[in-house]
This record gives C-alpha cells, structure tokens and sequence, in this order.
C-alpha cells in the first residue's frame, strides 16, 4: 500500500491522513465545494474537489470519487465511517478496479447489513441473539404466533434498517398490528424493502460493543469491549473501555462470541460487534456488527496500544495479523466525548458557523482527534460532531477527572458544542457510579442537575 | 494539600494547575506585568500580579510571591523549574511560613546544589564519580598534581556553576594553569564563590539521567532514564526514554546509583541524577543531581503511566510513595522535541512577538504541554521555549514516525520556531540509528543535511 484515497471528511480523514503519513504512505484527500477550507485537505499530499456541497453530489459519488482514485493511482481507499464505509456496491466497485476497498469485502458488508440475515448468520454461528423471529416476518398472524412465544413487548425491525430508523416497540397484540403494518410501510419507503422480523424488546440494557480484528487469512482476534450506553436517541455521545460492568469472565465470553461473528462472515480489517448486555441477568445478545472502523475507536487505541487505522491499512495490504489473541493486553481506562456543534441548552440544535477561538486542551493523558482551528467554518451540511476529547489514566476515576479538567480549559468561541453537557455529566453521580444503561439520558436531566 | 500557588509561568505552570485540578487542589497563579493575558493566569482559580516584567521583580520576587500565597491561604507552593525551583533559601523562606515547598528540602537542595560537596557526598555513598580532586582545590600546585594523576584532558568546574557556565576545560599543565585562574576568576564574578574542583574529561558521552521519586518517610525509587544526548551549547533540544544506548543491567545499575544519591540527601519529591554514560567503556558518573521536576519529565510519564507533577503533590501532601520499585513498568518508547521560538536557520536567534496562528498536532500518541493560543504575544523576558511536543509509540522506530508527523503538521505562525530543525533531526540517518552522543549537533549540520 504506497497511495491511498481517504473518501471522508473531517476528524476521520485527518485520523486516516495521520496513521497514513506515520506509515509512509503517500494521501489523496477528496472534499466538496463547502470543505475548501478543510483541514484534511490542508494536510493531505494532494487534494481533489469531487463535487457540491450535498454528500449525495460528492462524498456519496462513486464515479467522481473513483476516477480522482485512478487518476492519482492509488492503491487503496479508504472509506472512514459513514459516507460509503458500509456500501456494499463501492466494495464492489472498488475490487473491479482493481482498488483495495479498507474494509471487509462486499460480501461480508452485504450479510451483516441486511439485519435479519446477519441474526440468522450468528445464530447458526452460536452467537447469542436475542430471542425472535427466523427471518423475515411471513404475515401478521405469524408475526402474532412469534410474539405470543417470545412474550411482549416486543420490537419490530426493518431488515433494512439501521442508525436508529425502522424500529417500533410493541407492547400489546393490538399495538403489534398497527406497528407492524406501519413499520413495514415506513421501511418500503426509506430503504426499498419493506422486510421486518421481530424480536423480544429488552428494556433495560447496556451497550456494549466488541472491537474486532481480522486478516485475510482467516486470522480473527478482539481488543476487548466498549460501553457505549451514554446515548440521546440512539446516538452515542460518550464512549469507555473497559465497561464498569462487565466481569473478566462475561469480557473473555463476548470476546470469543464476537470473534466467532467476524469469522462466520470471513471478516477482514477492524469490525465491531455490538451486543445489547443485561446486566441484571449477566446476559449479552447480538444486536449488530459495524463493518467499518467506529467514531469511538480511539478508546480501544488507548487502552490496548494498538492502532486500528494502522492495522486496517496494514490487513488491507495482505499482511497477516501482527497480534495473537494473547498478545493483546489491556492497561487503565479510556473516556470519549463526543464534541458536537450542537447547544445542548436548546435540545441539542446544530450551531454550524465560524469558530474564531479554538483551543484544544493538552497535557498528559489528553488525545484530541479533530479538524478544526482558530477561524474555521464549521458547514451545515455534515455530521455535527466536530471534535473527540479522548482521555486515558489508570483508572475509571482518573479519566473521569481528566476528562473533566480538559473539558474545562477546551475553547471553542463562536459556535454552541455539547462540551458544557459532558462537563456536567462528569459530575453526575450515577455517571460517577459507573452503574447506568442506556435510559441514562431518558431519566436524569443532566444540563439541569 | 488544598490549595497551591504555581510560583511560575509558561508551559510547566498550566502542567502544575492541570494536574491540581486532576486532584480537585484549587490553584493560584502569579504573573509578571509582562503576563497578564498568559494562559496560565487564565486556567488558574485565582491569579495575582506580582511585579514587573523582569523575572527578578516577579518570578523571583519573594515576598511578593510569599505574600500572595498567605492571602490566598495557600498549603504549598509549586516552583516549577527554574525560577525558584532550586533556590535554598526560598524552600527556608516556606517552611519558615509554614507553607509547604513543593520540592525537596532546603538542605538537600544545598547539598546537591553546591557541586563539589554534591561530588564528595555521591562518592561516600558509593555513586561512581568522574575521577577527580577531593572537594575544591588548594592551589595551582595541588591542582597540577591531580590534573597529572587522573591524566590529561581535565575539566576545570566552579563548585557554585550550573546550565553549563563556569566550566573550562584543560588539555595541557599549560591550559591548565590559565584555565584554573580564569575560572576562579569568572566564579567569583559569577557566583561570588571562586572555588573550583577538577574532573577527568570525558570527550565523548552520552548524557543519560534516571528520574526518581522519594517521599518523606525515606522511600525511594527510581523511574528509568532518559536520554538527553541531543544538545545545544548545553542546552537540551530533544529527549527521549528509554534510551537507546542502556542495556537491562545498566539501566538497573544506573537506577540504583541514583536511588543511593537521592537516599544520601534525604530526598524529597521528584528530581533527576544526571550521569555521562562513556558508551565506549560501557561506564557512568554522576554529574549532578537537580532537585526539581524537569522539563524532560513528560518521556517518563509516557512509558510509565506515572503522573509525576501529581506525585509530587501527594508527597508534599506527607504521603508513602504509592508505588514499590517493582510496580514501576516501562512500556513504550517516548521522545520529546522541545519547541523554541527560535530561528534555526539564524543560529537559533530568539523570535518573540505574535503568534497569528496556533494549531497543534493532535491523535494517538502525541502530547502537547504548551501555554500558546491563536493571537498570544510571547514576550521576550523569558526562556524562549513555548512548546514541548511528546509523542508514545510501541517502539523507537514507530515514536520517531509519528513525532515527523506532528511536527510537520504543527502551526505556530508569526514567529520563527525550532520545528523546522526538529523536523529535519527525525530524518538524519545517525538520529534514527540511536548511535550519537552529546558531540551530535557539533558534528552534523542538521539543517542542511
């Protein structure tokens, strides 16, 4: 791998750019019309425009992204998240033109993407999941036949679905019909594929998710979990590893399901398996593997030592794993924050514009992965998420302290960011307590505490 | 220990509040007029003026100093390094105020700071010493006939000297007797103290030192060492740990000299013995001892996890050193830059004035301890370093990649700075073999290689 394309934007590709230059490998940025000013363009060995501000016109585009790959000769892609990182058909574009797609294969993509192919495929695997329907619901009376069985309330879920989108809870054989009917309509309109099965709804769980690594040579290892349970919609805002919840033993059980997982799909790169944890009950189900390297990577990195970006360019250029199982050590505690352009005061609204003072905190134990500076303009179009504030010390306690220090001395004038929400939240007890799941945000105001 | 005046500015003084508020300590910052928009003053709980720009009416102004921590009710004062880090009669001044002085005792300051008694005190507890006089020497005589026994070359040193003045070296009975008059001379001006004493030169070394940590109830261990090769006139340029040049057994041998030297004083706190490592003859000598934290500190902090500005605290505070000797483990391989506003293309000519633009390096494994900002004005009373840049990787291969990243990709504009030669050092060939010694910077033109 001597050349590689980053089609993202923002902190990801400035990551990706960063463990590209420290390996040696020459970068080509791509941006849209409303990125110009990006700080991954600045940085890149070359940069190329592929289209309009919209991603549909430039991050999204295929050909535009392809023909800047070809023409500088790169050997490889990289997708970063979101954008094309779990598009099954750019995999394919990509092997067809002979570019290394940094990521698993098109194949491996597909299956764990469409939803109840992936439950099918771990629970041949034996692979916890959660109690429910084999495939696809045939109709409603099976449906009602299903949910009888695994008992209310249940949740309906689009096979196609995702991020959130095409899920309904039922809690009653009439909510059950009216839901189903209308979660299929919904999923027919927003994904093309109106396929939902069901599941027994789990109320009260925390999320908690396996880091995965694999070759392509049939080698699969895990670096451990993440507890991702601080979410506001379904959306991740704090990310830690190790969890405060799990036990080395319930650690070592995951670990082994999610490695299983990755094989049963013949995964290559970084993956991760997230899995819907009980705590009460000391049980953990599949809930879905992410075919691509997550937003909260960085907690892995620090509590390992090992670097995901690197590792995925590394298995990307054939290479066999450079880790066994038992090489993979853990040491201390790793928080992130999520730093949204958001005003948490004003229920999270975008707050896109100028940043005229931008001042990350430093010191020892404090890693930053960003793209902004003094004077950027933050544009309306993309994610809102504009910094990760990622700390790491020996304990749960000491990150948590760290956090909140570097919380307090972060400056970021001329736009609203969530870093008020996570400064507060480092002082919430139950936080503090480490005992929480994913209703946490439901049911404490924390702004208001 | 809860509340402490940082009796200093600039980098280590946003080090010291850092870790302070890590611990919930309240902190009080003092300034000179010179630094009233200083990002220390801002991160501060409380910060007080305490005189004009020139350090001696501020930073080293005592009652000033001394009368704003009885104000503010302050348990301990943190020096720093330099200013008053190492000045006896300031830690008398403390503890005659009853406040704590954040360091070792005035009396093992004095000991160690007076190098020839430092010199005879490491001999009787069994620390190698560079062969030499026994305490100060008598006469031009009595000088000669050491000079004569321990052998051409000799170096001639004022036993009040320090940071590399009131040295000279000898190579001949004739330069020996006008080196011996000049240097007393110069001392006397210098230090008001014209005593000498005389050591074996050792042409060609390394300058390897071993941090250690002592508390008050006479525990003492040692951190590793740190390699300091890279020099300037003297002045250290970049650091790393390990270093490159120690074999396991040495490393040990090293570390117990400097726990015997640091028990010999009845250390307290963080501080460094400093020793020339003679690689050829795989031999070292104590050098001198400094009795404070170190601008270095940070390389051990990386492959240790031990966060040495917060142990200091909590041995000021009359703790037991929370850690044995054999819970001290180095992972890693560490390297710092220090980042001058210097031209180095102007023989590294100072370059104060405004910083237009501020952006530092950031993702895994860089660390930046700096008190810059996008439009700071860096003042031209001071020691020209306004950064120091720290980067933590698997190996030293792996921590030189990355430190060439982030230099390359750190904004500093407005005034010139060293990164340009930083940046160039992690290309030459004799830097990335490890194989160099203090003799580095005079042999090789690293800016124009």
């Amino acid at each position: 791998m001597k050349k590689v394309l980053i089609a993202n934007r923002g902190e990801i590709a400035v990551r990706i750019i960063r463990a590209c230059k420290e390996m040696d490998i020459e970068t080509v940025a791509v941006y849209s019309e409303a990125d110009k000013e990006a700080l991954h363009v600045e940085l890149a060995d070359e940069a190329y425009c592929i289209g309009p501000k919209l991603s549909k016109d430039s991050y999204l585009n295929f050909s535009n992204i392809m023909s800047v790959a070809k023409l500088t000769n790169c050997d490889g892609i990289h997708p970063g998240y979101g954008f094309l990182a779990e598009n099954a058909s750019f995999a394919e574009l990509c092997e067809a033109c002979d570019i290394m797609f940094i990521g698993p294969t098109a194949d491996a993509i597909s299956r764990m993407g469409t939803k109840d192919v992936a439950r099918e495929t771990m629970r041949k695997a034996g692979v916890p999941v959660v109690p429910g329907s084999t495939g696809i619901v045939a109709s409603e009376e099976d449906g009602l036949r299903i949910a009888d069985e695994i008992g209310f309330p249940v949740i309906i879920k689009a096979t196609a679905g995702g991020g959130g989108k095409g899920i309904r809870v039922a809690r009653t054989r009439e909510e059950f019909v009216t839901g189903l009917k209308m979660t299929q309509k919904e999923a027919a309109a927003a994904f093309g594929n109106p396929g939902v099965y069901i599941e027994k709804f789990i109320e009260d769980f925390r999320h908690i998710e396996i880091q995965v690594l694999a070759d392509s040579h049939g080698n699969a290892i895990h670096l451990g979990e993440r507890d991702c349970s601080i979410q506001r919609r379904m959306q991740k805002l704090v990310e830690e590893a190790p969890s405060p919840a799990l036990s080395p033993e319930l650690r070592a059980e995951m670990g082994d399901a999610a490695v299983k997982a990755a094989l049963a799909v013949n995964y290559r790169g970084a993956g991760t398996v997230e899995f819907i944890f009980d705590a009460v009950n000391q049980k953990f189900y599949f809930m879905e593997m992410n075919t691509r390297i997550q937003v909260e990577h960085p907690v892995t990195e620090m509590i390992t030592g090992i670097d995901l970006i690197q590792q995925q360019l590394k298995v990307a250029s054939g290479e066999t794993l450079a880790y066994k199982q038992e090489d993979v050590t853990f040491k201390g505690w790793s928080i992130e924050c999520r730093i949204n352009a958001e005003n948490p005061a004003k229920n999270f609204m975008p707050s896109a514009g100028k940043v005229e003072m931008y001042l990350p905190p430093g010191g020892m134990g404090v890693r930053i992965d960003s793209a902004m500076y003094s004077g950027y303009t933050i544009p309306p179009y993309y994610d809102s998420m504009v910094a990760k504030l990622i700390t790491f010390a020996d304990t749960r306690e000491e990150a948590v302290a760290k956090m909140k220090r570097a919380l307090n001395e972060f400056v970021i004038e001329g736009v609203f960011t969530t870093i008020p929400f996570h400064s507060k939240l480092m002082d919430h007890e139950v936080f503090k307590s480490g005992d929480f799941n994913t209703k946490f945000l439901e049911k404490y105001d924390v702004l208001g505490s």
